[in-house]
C-alpha cells in the first residue's frame, strides 16, 4: 500500500453522513453507486477496502439483491463479516438468502460470537436452526451456551473472545502470548488476568504491559480493583456499570468467579439507546418498537399503538361519566365548562412532568424504589408552589371573564388538581415498579387520563358545593 | 504489594451498588464510614487505595465537610484528582472551598484537561476566574482554548492528551515514544499518526503496534480509514459518530486537518444520557434540569416547570372557548358531553404516540428533516387504520348507551380526530426543527393540548351539523 499523503485534509463530503468527516482518500457514495451500475467490480473492490464498515453496509442496502451479493462477495473475508454485523436483522436475513451454504458457513465462522448471538436472536427459529447446523462443533457449543442465557441478560451480549494471561508470568511472556492470541479477540486493549482454573483476578489495560519492564511479573501490575458482571445480570445493569466505571469492556464471571467472557462498550451503548427508546415509546402509551421507525411495518405500528389507545378510551369513560353526573351543575352555570379544559389539562400536565422526572431518575439509577417517601415530600412542596402560582393566574382570568364566584371555584380547583396530578405522577412509577411493571408506562397518556378523572371530580364537586347546588 | 489470591471469588456485597460485583478484597461502605468515625486514618488510606474512584466519590459525599477534606487529603495525588472528577459540580465547589490554594493548584494540575473544562463550565464565573489564576501558563492557555469553543460543542469535551507518532518512524521507535509519553495521556489504547505539521493521518489501535515486527514502519500499518470530528461540531454529532463507528475515542481536527485532541467514549456516553434526559423533560413540557432530580432544588424545579404549565393554560383556553361557543348544542344534547373526554383524549394520545415516534427517530438519526413527506404518508395510513378501529369501538359504546344518532356522530368524530391528532403529532417535530427549535418539545403536553383544540372543534361542529342544530 502506498504511504499516505499527510497533506491531504479530511474529505468532508466523502460520505452520506456529511457532517462527520472521514479521512478517506477514496470515492463517495454516489461514485460507488455509479461503479456498481457500470459493473466496474475491480475498482469498486479496491475502493471499498478503504471504507469504514458502516458506510459499506449503507451502500449495500441501497442495491438490488443481485447487486448486493456481488458486492458482498467482492469484500475481503474479514471485512465482509464486519459489514454484515452492521446490517439490521431483516437485511441480514435477506442477504443470507442470497449466499450459498459454503459462503454462509464462512461468514458465520468469521462473525464474532456476540454478533452471532444477535443474528440468531433476530432470525426466525427455523432459519437459526439451519445456521446452527453450519457451525463448527466448537462454535456450535459456544453459540448454544450464549443463547442459553436469558433474553436481555449480560450473557446474550457477551463474547468469549478475550486475551487472558497468568499472574505468575513475566510481562515479556504475557506480551508474547498477547501477540500470538491477539489477532482474533475483540478487545486486546484490555488484558484479563486469570489463574489456572480461569478464576478472574484482574483486568489491566494493554498500555500498562507496554509501560512496564518485560522482566517484571504480571502480578506486579495487578491492583485487584475491577468490576465484574454476572452472565445472568440484566443487561441494564451492565449499562449502569459502564456509566459508573467508564470501562471500554467489562468482564463477565460465573458464580464461582470463573471468567466467561467480556461485554464491550459499543454493545452497551446500543443497549442504553434501546432502553431509552423503549422508555420513550412506553411513555407515549405504546408497546416499544423492536425495529427503527422507518423500518417498522404499517401493521406492526397499528398493533403496537391500538391496544393502549383502546384501554385509554375506557379510562376516559370515567371522566365522561363524572361530567354527565354533574349535568345539573353544568346547566346552572354553563361558564364552568369554559374552564374545564385548562383545569384538567393542567392537572394532567403537572402529572406528566412529575412522572417523567421520576421515570427518568429511576432509569438512570439516580433514585431507587425505597426513596419514594422522600420524593413524595419534595413533590408535595414543589406542586404546592406550582399550584399556588397557577391558581393566581386562573383566578385573574376567571375574575375578568365571569366574576368572583367562579374565580374562587376555579382558583381553588387549580390549586388542588395541580397537586393531585403531580402526586399521582410521582407515585405511579413507584407503584408500577412495586408490582413488577415498567415504570416508564406511567409517564404519559396514562397519567394524563388518571389526572383528568381526578380533575373533573374535584372541579364539579367543588363547584356544586360552593354554588350551593348540592 | 502482595500477590493476589486467585481463589478469592468476587465479593458481591462489598459496595453500595450490590448487584455490580467488584473484586475488591477490601472493606465495604459501612466499614469505611466506621473507620472515619473512629478516625483510623492510616487504615482507611490503605483500604481506599484499592477502591474504584466512583465508590470513593460516593463515600465522600456522605461525610461532613471537615471529614471530607481529611479523607480527600489521605488519597494518593493521582487518585484524588480522579475521585474529584467523579463528583457533581456543586460537590466539587464545596470541596474546593475546603482546600487551601496550594492543594487546589495541585488538584487542578492533576485533573485531565476535559475534566478541567467541565469544572470551569459548572462553577460560577468568579470561582472559575480564581481557579484559572492557579493554573500553570501552559495549562491556562489550554483551558482558555478549550473554553473558547461553543457550549455543547465537541471542543468542550476534548482532551489534548493523546499520543501521536509519525508515519516514517519504525514500530519500535513508535513504541519507545509511547512508553515515554503514555503515562499522562487519557487513551493510549489508540495511537494517532500525524505528520510533522500535526495533520491527522490515521488512528491505530495500540494492539496493532504490538502485533507487528518492530522494524516495520508505522506507515505500513496505516489504513487511512478513520473518522474525525471538528471541534466546532455539535457534541450530538460526536455521539452519532460513536454510535455508528463503535470507536472508543474519536480524533478532533481543525479545518486544515490539524489534530487538536480526542473525545473519549465515556464522555460521549454521558452526553447521550444527558441528551435523552433533556428530550424526556422537554417532552413532558418542562425546561430540562441540569442536575439530577434528587439534587435539584425546590426553587429550580418550580422555575423549570411553571412556564410551560402557564403557557399550556393559554392554549387550553381555546378549547374552553370552543366548548362555550357550542353551548346551545350541548344544552340540546347533554349526552354529547359524556363522550367528550374520550374523543379529545384519543386525539391527544394518538398525537403523543406519533410525535414521540418522530422525536426519537430524529434524535437517533434514523430519520431526517427531508423525510417528512414520506413519514406523513406512512402516518396517514397508520392513523387511518387506528381511527377506523377506534371508531368501531366507540360506535358500539355510544349505540348501547345513547342511540344511533349519537353513535354516528361519535364514530365519525373518532375517526377524524385520531387521524388529525396523529398528523399534528407527526408534523409538529419537523415544523419545530425547521424553525430551529428542539423537536423534543413537541412530544407531550403541547401536542395533547393542540390535539384537544382540534378535537373539540371537530366534535361539536360535526354534532351541530348532523343534529341539524346549525
Amino acid at each position: 500500500m502506498a504511504s499516505p499523503s499527510p497533506q491531504t485534509p479530511p474529505n468532508p463530503e466523502a460520505l452520506a453522513n456529511a457532517r462527520i468527516m472521514t479521512t478517506l482518500p477514496t470515492i463517495d457514495h454516489q461514485e460507488a453507486l455509479a461503479l456498481v451500475a457500470k459493473q466496474h467490480w475491480a475498482e469498486l473492490r479496491s475502493q471499498l477496502a478503504r471504507w469504514p464498515e458502516p458506510e459499506i453496509a449503507d451502500l449495500l442496502i441501497e442495491l438490488t439483491p443481485a447487486e448486493q451479493v456481488v458486492v458482498f462477495r467482492l469484500l475481503p473475508r474479514s471485512l465482509s463479516s464486519e459489514v454484515f454485523a452492521h446490517l439490521e436483522g431483516d437485511e441480514q436475513n435477506d442477504l443470507l438468502g442470497q449466499l450459498n451454504s459454503e459462503e454462509t458457513r464462512q461468514l458465520l465462522a468469521n462473525l464474532s460470537p456476540d454478533d452471532r448471538t444477535q443474528l440468531f436472536e433476530e432470525l426466525p427459529g427455523l432459519a437459526t436452526q439451519k445456521l446452527l447446523n453450519l457451525l463448527s462443533p466448537e462454535d456450535l457449543r459456544e453459540a448454544r451456551q450464549l443463547l442459553g442465557y436469558p433474553e436481555e441478560s449480560v450473557g446474550r451480549l457477551m463474547t468469549p473472545d478475550y486475551v487472558a494471561v497468568r499472574p505468575e508470568w513475566t510481562i515479556g511472556q504475557a506480551l508474547e502470548h498477547i501477540r500470538s492470541r491477539g489477532r482474533d479477540s475483540e478487545t486486546v486493549n484490555i488484558i484479563y488476568i486469570t489463574d489456572a482454573q480461569w478464576h478472574f483476578v484482574d483486568a489491566v489495560e494493554l498500555r500498562r504491559f507496554i509501560l512496564h519492564p518485560p522482566d517484571e511479573t504480571v502480578s506486579q501490575i495487578v491492583d485487584e480493583n475491577h468490576v465484574v458482571l454476572s452472565a445472568f445480570d440484566d443487561r441494564e445493569e451492565a449499562v449502569q456499570a459502564l456509566r459508573r466505571y467508564d470501562l471500554p469492556a467489562l468482564p463477565v464471571v460465573d458464580s464461582q468467579g470463573v471468567m466467561l467472557g467480556i461485554v464491550t462498550f459499543d454493545d452497551l451503548l446500543d443497549v442504553a439507546d434501546e432502553e431509552a427508546t423503549e422508555d420513550f415509546h412506553k411513555g407515549a402509551a405504546m408497546t416499544p418498537l423492536k425495529t427503527s421507525y422507518p423500518d417498522a411495518k404499517i401493521y406492526e405500528l397499528v398493533k403496537k399503538r391500538a391496544p393502549w389507545l383502546v384501554t385509554l378510551i375506557f379510562v376516559n369513560i370515567f371522566s365522561g361519566a363524572v361530567i354527565a353526573a354533574f349535568e345539573d351543575t353544568i346547566a346552572a352555570v354553563v361558564s364552568l365548562v369554559f374552564f374545564m379544559p385548562l383545569l384538567i389539562g393542567s392537572s394532567g400536565n403537572a402529572g406528566a412532568q412529575a412522572s417523567t422526572l421520576m421515570v427518568r431518575a429511576l432509569a438512570m439509577g439516580e433514585v431507587e424504589l425505597r426513596d419514594w417517601g422522600r420524593l413524595f415530600s419534595k413533590e408535595l412542596l414543589v406542586s404546592g408552589l406550582l399550584g399556588l402560582f397557577m391558581s393566581i393566574v386562573v383566578a385573574v382570568l376567571a375574575f375578568v371573564r365571569v366574576g368572583p364566584e367562579v374565580a374562587l371555584i376555579v382558583a381553588l380547583t387549580m390549586f388542588i388538581v395541580v397537586m393531585v396530578g403531580s402526586l399521582i405522577g410521582t407515585l405511579m412509577p413507584f407503584i408500577l415498579s412495586r408490582f413488577g411493571m415498567d415504570p416508564a408506562t406511567a409517564s404519559g397518556p396514562l397519567i394524563t387520563s388518571l389526572a383528568d378523572i381526578a380533575g373533573v371530580v374535584i372541579y364539579f364537586s367543588l363547584a356544586t358545593w360552593l354554588l350551593g347546588l348540592w
